[in-house]
């Protein structure tokens, strides 16, 4: 028993500092695509989630949803169409996107983490035109740039200790909703509300430098190679949006991005509280820090951590 | 010129007492029926409630919504049916209700009231787990009937200068969504926030006597005779749960219940400001105050008001 | 009866921005002239400034009151005698000036006020020290002119919510009394507490062009324009002092001031919450506003008032 | 000079413990007599009341004043007439009791004060409604009994640290002033503010057993024995208001009433910071304490006084 | 790699609840034994403590020192002498008693804790008059008991983020030192300060049904329990003052109560972080809750937590 | 009687504005010499630095404590042996000067001071790593140089109301403890804190131009005529750390440094409280202060100091 028992105190010796650490802090978590569409890896990540907050993190969750649209759509007859991987969105198909990312996929995340204490709020871009975006472009309709975020909304929910989850939906100057991508709602989220990280959960690995190549899984990116891998214009189609939203935020302050597999179990869990990486992490270039994404408190220096 | 603004000035000094007086109360207002179907009535309600958050008064609205319900189910080929007034809801029936109550109604307002600022709040039930429901039967499906409000969320918001929308969807103890009765989530609600008031905005003008003369109108009601009246058996359908609801409220402290007709312009604040009211008023037995809602401040007591 | 009562509504729609913009101002009265001796005239002004209190306005007041000096000194024998329109001040008449003034009319008005409740507090310049002055010259006696203001006191009295009364007495450095001219005290008092507006209640109805047509009323001046009109010369005799404090507060920062006919009924109200102006209004040069006087709250900006 | 300086830490040994204690007691002072005639020892008086308060303790000053009165009636041609020591006051001559104790005396004594800084406010029963009177008889005219003390106006400028004077001048219900007696109010505002102490300072050197013997000087009474010492009804005229406001203070929980020689030079320093008294002091009657005014803090007991 | 990172998880998903539990409260420790005289052993020790305040516990630590000051008695040839378990302590053994505690064990153990930052302070009885005592007998000169325990001071420097280490050594009434039991001083501070826990770390593993078998060691006795087991009377000698601690400190409302083994590594941190005790735990008698030290917060009842 | 009344109410009158000055401020007071040992002296500056203390002064006491040291060394047969006046501390002595600094004499003052109420915490350069030294030289063993001091622990305890005494034992970066001059350790801990004066008490009446010449004792001495001095390299050599501490605390801003005889009785409290010095004072060469040690507060400035 002994012997089990000093186990887990060297890994309670290991992860305390960063618990620690992480008090306080706000991680913005995009979530999708098949980690979001299984049951069972749908709970897994709540509860993970949960346990973040439990530990005095701030989880602020963005989604979308593209699959239940396109359903939805189907069933009632109207159209199915995309142009350059965006969905031509008429006033028709937008009242659509709201009632099944608002009305059904939000719903039943706010329901499965309140399983766990009433601690979910579920939003869209409209509540507290917390996300502004403008028209792209007439053919598609009211597919949305995302113009403004106003975080007053979401600081207050934070601060009252909500977990805010907000479906990619935009308000327009002109009042309107606008369909607008989620990867790129969580970057601009996490960059206005000076997040401590933004993750994106997904269903590959990370950035490969030869996506055919397994092998070639990128652990740790700067700043300015992220830049060079976006100019070289060779990424796959979903990983755009991500790694340009990652770019967007640590250029605005945001200290650490990350492109996890959420079908993996408890990858948030693994990546907050220990030095191991999962996947991609992209890093300010500056930086000569280890890992890990937080800044571990090295107990030597406990001082000015308590008296400060 | 002199004429009208001293006409003006009798107005005000009139209004003065009763706007002072009503700053910082908390009114419920369910919002439903043929007044929120209008588009040029409902800009006017909402523009009357967000003149009301701007004096002060803190507004908190419940809403159902009933036929887009109806046509959506139609036209995905689901029945719609109805036991003694109650939507049959099977658990795919209850999906339209979420995607059409929460997804599209409660975000046609929130835009409405956004486009004066960014102050609503889209929610149901579920968020924050404001209003619990159990099954009221089988055969109804999952139509639910309201166990416990929590006021939390609604209090926080409040707190931070929103104004909650609320979409009456409840949440069950199984973690399932329920169909419940907006007039009677509006009343629990008033009652469990201690609401200064509770408003009924619908088609009609109020409680009559003998609903088919028209000169029946009943003016002030107290509690005593609205349980009278309850007993009597002889109320309209739709009236039922609008007076169960009042009686509840006030019951549980609510200082007013009003019925009022939301298709008059301007409802809202004539009967919040001025003595005369509109509609029906229900006053707790011992009331002996004059017709108006608030208690007017009479100036030669100023003293206790400025200083207390 | 729906008529009248969307009539109140209408002007309620109107006011209740100006109300809500003005809550938490201050605004320095000059009170004198006929308004101040008729004695319903001044019940009527006294109780427009307790309903501007109870709004959440803070009323400072200035007044002065030559003609019961002019008895009082008669009575007992002491000369009575003027100088470029100043009252010689040797010491015997010092003692009547502040017997009537702090003795009987700042008490008057301080008795007329509490009527409503305990709010006015009677002071003078000597109080805290509130107006220094010095002599202006030997013949004039204890004439003086003002050297500062200290706003200490009439600031901690404006936060315990009382009405601070103010007879227009100085103190010298020297310690003694000074007899000095009210309307520029209201100006330097305005100046110097940063008042929202300076408001003089005489008995003409403001400026005119041309004195002898009462067609040539100047509704709106620029501070430029009054200084230009100061240059002129032409101004008559009691309007100089007014003039020149307007123009003062207004240097100092000061948004609005006025000069109102007293004695036209509700003439403060109307001027505070409505847009239409009695009299004349001096405004800054770079002011584009619209002619009311305070800015009123437009709608569809909410969100900066609620949340700022 | 070690000597000296030995003899001086003697002093302050003694006295620091004093000191400390009386650190934010309020002491209401009655002032009148003799020792507010003669200019030098006004000035003596004012500076050791500018000393309490700059050590910490607030003084509030009531005062009287009838010679000055009675002179600007007669120069008026006023009837100066009295009953049974109070002063008839026809309406007439409330106004000559208003402009002679607000406008002059009253203000005297802030001149004085505020040479020593901004820290006086003269202040008479009007204002904030400090004192409420009733008429006593119809024969008396405007002589009042005082009926309610307003504390708010006395406590928020002691709060901020200013030096209410106050006029023994009332407010009625009915609107008008009223002829008080200033030792009853220096009484009741001990009494009503629960003020440590009240100190009157006149003539004379206290209570005297037989009036006649100057060697019967009462140093100390019960408050047993000043009922006692009432009901004989001996006592010299100006004594009897003196001796009933000490017993009605004492009755309400004021902690010593004093009855001291206002023209010996320091007696208000003397009598608060020592433990030798001078003339006469009244005490609870459990009261088993020593001569001195404040309790002394025993050195040995210090941790509660810093801790607690 | 993911499935060392999943181990990691299912310790951290075990752990976190605990942590989050921990925070805030207060833990007294009781150092003494072979724990604390071996280098190795007391780094372990203080290491584990600096990371329990790292995490947000209050850790106050009390120790004794008995062999030094036999040693340094020895040395200045001073009489080595027990009653009853009891160092017979004149007074000039008292002064070998303070310099060793005081002046060398104490601060060898504010040095240790020091070096991970400026966080430890040393105290003994007489600081702050922690510790108060009296003669126990003549015959055991200044050996004394404890009468009361001022926590002032305590709670101050734990307020302020510092470990208080306290020296067993007592003030007496008369202002003489007093030798008290460290065990005792332990109990009491613990029953004083409200403790969560209090922890007994010495050289065995716990308390044995019987000594001499090794099997026998106790893992959980209820108060009702532990008082029975004093009342038989067959405990270790060095036992004694420990359970009386444990039963005083329970009996006073401290949580739990442990005696560990000091010399196993981590114990501390495993018995705070896990379910599994170490050595005998002490829990009172109403106690129906898990082996566990603190209640660990269930997932699904977050929202009191949260937002209680 | 009157008379002596009237004497003390002069000390009072010269005392008072001196007193309101004082509180608040932090006195660093350097104790040893003759005055620690003498019981009487002890306990008579014990007795004035409670006194200053209920008055409102933070005194901090730092000492340090030569001949107890060399009289435990010799009985346990340590060397004793001294070098430019500093004792060799090899690691065995240094035990010794913990021993007798931190656990006997820092506890007796302790004792002393916490007769008065429990108001005295004994402390050590490392208790919070207050002070921080480094080796001067092998060849002294642990004679530490001050290199560093940090205030938050006793900022704290100052802030509580508590006296640190502060034993002149220092660590440093390497853990070990280190012997360091108690002047040099009063001067800098007043340097850091900000004190604003350090007062050195002595055996002797303050510097002298002449030793031999008992008349040329130094009142008043400018910071430059300090650096002179010290350059001219005639100083006694006690006196010097004295003095360079006094150069060192005033060049970082203390207001005040005082060497002074503290067998004088009351030296301190006639220092502190009244004009005329005792021993020598150093003033900032800018310093065009009357001899005081605190600035007086003129009484006809007194609103600045009560409303600033």
């Amino acid at each position: 028993m002994f012997e089990q028992a000093l186990d887990k105190a060297e890994v309670l010796i290991e992860a305390l500092p960063w618990i620690k650490e992480a008090t306080g802090k706000t991680v913005v978590i995009k979530y999708g695509g098949a980690a979001m569409v299984d049951d069972e890896l749908r709970e897994n990540v709540m509860s993970d989630i949960v346990l973040m907050k439990l530990i005095g993190i701030n989880p602020v969750i963005v989604h979308g949803g593209g699959k239940d649209i396109t359903r939805l759509s189907e069933q009632l007859g109207l159209p199915v169409a995309f142009k350059d991987g965006l969905r031509v969105t008429p006033p028709e198909v937008m009242d659509i996107v709201k009632m099944v990312l608002v009305g059904k996929v939000n719903q039943e995340l706010v329901a499965q983490l309140n399983g766990h204490g009433h601690i979910a709020v579920g939003l869209n871009g409209a509540d507290g035109h917390i996300v502004k975006a403008e028209q792209v472009s007439e053919e598609l309709g009211l597919v949305g740039s995302v113009t403004a975020i106003d975080t007053t909304l979401i600081a207050d929910l934070v601060t009252n200790d909500y977990i805010p989850l907000i479906a990619s939906v935009a308000v327009g100057a002109d009042g309107r909703s606008y369909n607008v991508n989620a990867d790129v709602v969580a970057g601009e989220v996490a960059a206005a509300i000076g997040a401590h990280k933004v993750i994106f959960l997904t269903d590959v690995d990370g950035l490969y430098r030869d996506f055919s190549d397994k092998g070639s899984l990128i652990s740790r990116l700067s700043l300015a190679e992220a830049r060079a891998l976006l100019e070289e214009g060779q990424l796959a189609k979903g990983m755009l949006p991500k790694l340009q939203s990652c770019v967007k935020a640590l250029a605005s302050g945001v200290f650490r991005a990350h492109i996890l597999n959420g079908t993996i179990p408890h990858a948030l869990l693994i990546e907050v509280f220990t030095d191991e990486g999962i996947g991609t992490m992209i890093v300010p270039d500056e930086d000569g820090l280890s890992r890990g994404g937080f800044v571990a408190a090295p107990l030597d220096n406990l001082a000015s951590k308590l008296h400060g």
